[in-house]
This record gives structure tokens, sequence and C-alpha cells, in this order.
């Protein structure tokens, strides 16, 4: 069986699972240290889904270097699985919470700019492009896997 | 070829697609007439994506009931491009917008009552709901669809 360019155990699996990771964690970063994200029920649920997808990220990063450097390949039928429904939901996940922060940010912007001040709304719109950028590359890698999967 | 359940042709597809128009026209119905939607950005998404997939969905169920009543296989590799393409979209942009929406509607209810009338909040609220059902389906008619051509 020939791997699918970018599923699991391949090099451009890892660079994914490593962007994926790396905005994340940005994005958790951005949103929770010295800003008041725990006011807004949209924030809070995207740092939920960053902090969860972080851990996720940096496991499958793991498997793929395993993969990579000792040679073996793991891409068993029940991993796959288990990776591709992971993918998934992280994904829906992370695009829900990334638009439901955009939104709310878009709103406080809007209703009145004592709200959102613009040092705490520039923190909130960075940490918000971040999360889309890593739902983006989540979504890449569900597709990729799902497609391998597919195919066997 | 087998049919994968669900995929373009089937009558499985034939209700999806008929369960994606019917709650896509409810939202959009529920949004757009008697409030003011116009004034939150969110909820112009909602009405724009809601939209854009009333016609979509109504078109491939009408390759559907093309393909089932006359009984010709419209599965070209073309078509099925274009359809998992389309479909993949309109769920992105359909769950973009119902978060989105969802987002707005729980910072409204608790910034001031008076953002929200009870009348108007109900509307909003029972309208994402609808969009968030229309876009599961349109989600699962993506992922069967896009099965059968990986599968190819």
């Amino acid at each position: 069986m020939d791997a699918t360019p970018g599923s699991v155990g391949t090099s451009a699996s890892l660079t994914l699972r490593l962007g994926q990771a790396l905005f994340s964690f940005a994005s958790l970063l951005l949103m929770s240290v010295g800003v008041e994200f725990y006011s807004y029920t949209a924030f809070c649920f995207l740092v939920t889904i960053m902090g969860l997808l972080i851990p996720w990220s940096c496991t499958l990063a793991m498997v793929d270097m395993y993969s990579i450097f000792v040679g073996s390949s793991l891409r068993l039928p029940g991993l796959m699985g288990i990776v591709v429904v992971g993918d998934m939901v992280l994904s829906i996940l992370s695009l829900a919470a990334s638009c439901a922060s955009a939104g709310v940010i878009d709103l406080l912007l809007r209703i009145d700019r004592t709200y959102c001040p613009p040092k705490f709304c520039g923190r909130y719109q960075l940490s918000t492009g971040m999360a889309f950028l890593s739902w983006f590359l989540t979504a890449v890698s569900a597709l990729l896997n799902l497609w391998l999967v597919a195919s066997w």
C-alpha cells in the first residue's frame, strides 16, 4: 500500500502536526495570558478546544517521528480509524470555536469600543486568526487520512 | 462500481438533499422575515450562506431524482469532483455561519436584554438551530461522496 502524502507516518504529516501544535499554542497563549477571555463563552470555548488540539497534535507528531526514524509503519486500520475520527471532530470543533470568536469580536467592535479596548481586541483577533490556521491544517490532515482509509 | 449509500443518485442522497433544502429554507425564513438581521454581520452571513445552500441542494436533489427515476447513473468523475468540492465548501461555510450566529446570540443575551428582545431572540436561536441541522446533512453528503470518489 502506497502512503498518500500527508497521511500518518509521512514527513508531510509531521509538518502538518507541528504546524497545528504551533498555531494552537500561539492561539491559546494570546487568548489566555493577560486578557479577560473568561467573560465570553466563545473565547472560553476557543481556549478549551486549543487546549485539546495541542496534546492531540503532539501525540500524532511523535507517532510520525517514530514511523519516519524507526522506519516501521503504524498505519494499522484501528489506529487510522481513531486518527481520522479524532481529526474530523477536532477540526469541526476548532472551526466552530474560531467562527464563534470571530462573530463575537465583530459584535464587540460594533456595539461599543469600551467593551473591547484596542489592546485586548488586537489580541483576540490575532488569537482567532491563529485558531483558523490551526483549523485549516487539522482539516487537511483529516481529509488526507480519510482519503487513505477510503482507498484501502 | 457499487454506489455507497448516500452518494449521488441514491435515494438516501435524495433524502439528505431534501432535508438540507428544507432546513436551509426554514433557517432563511426565520432569520429574514420580520427581524432586524441586517444589523449583525454574523446574521447577514448566515442568510447569504443559506441562500446559496437552497439552490445547490435543490439542483442536486433533481440530479438524484433523474438518476432514480430514469435509472441512468450520473456518477461521472468530473461531476463527482464538483459535487464533493461544492459540498465541502458549503458545509464549511454553513458551519462557520451557524457558529458565528450562535456566538453572537449568546453575547447579545449576556450584554443586555434590550439588544435582544425575547420575540427576536427566539427567532434567531431557532434559525441558528435549523442552520446547524442543514450543516450536519451537508457534511454527511460531502463525506459519503468523498468516500465514493476516494474508493474508485
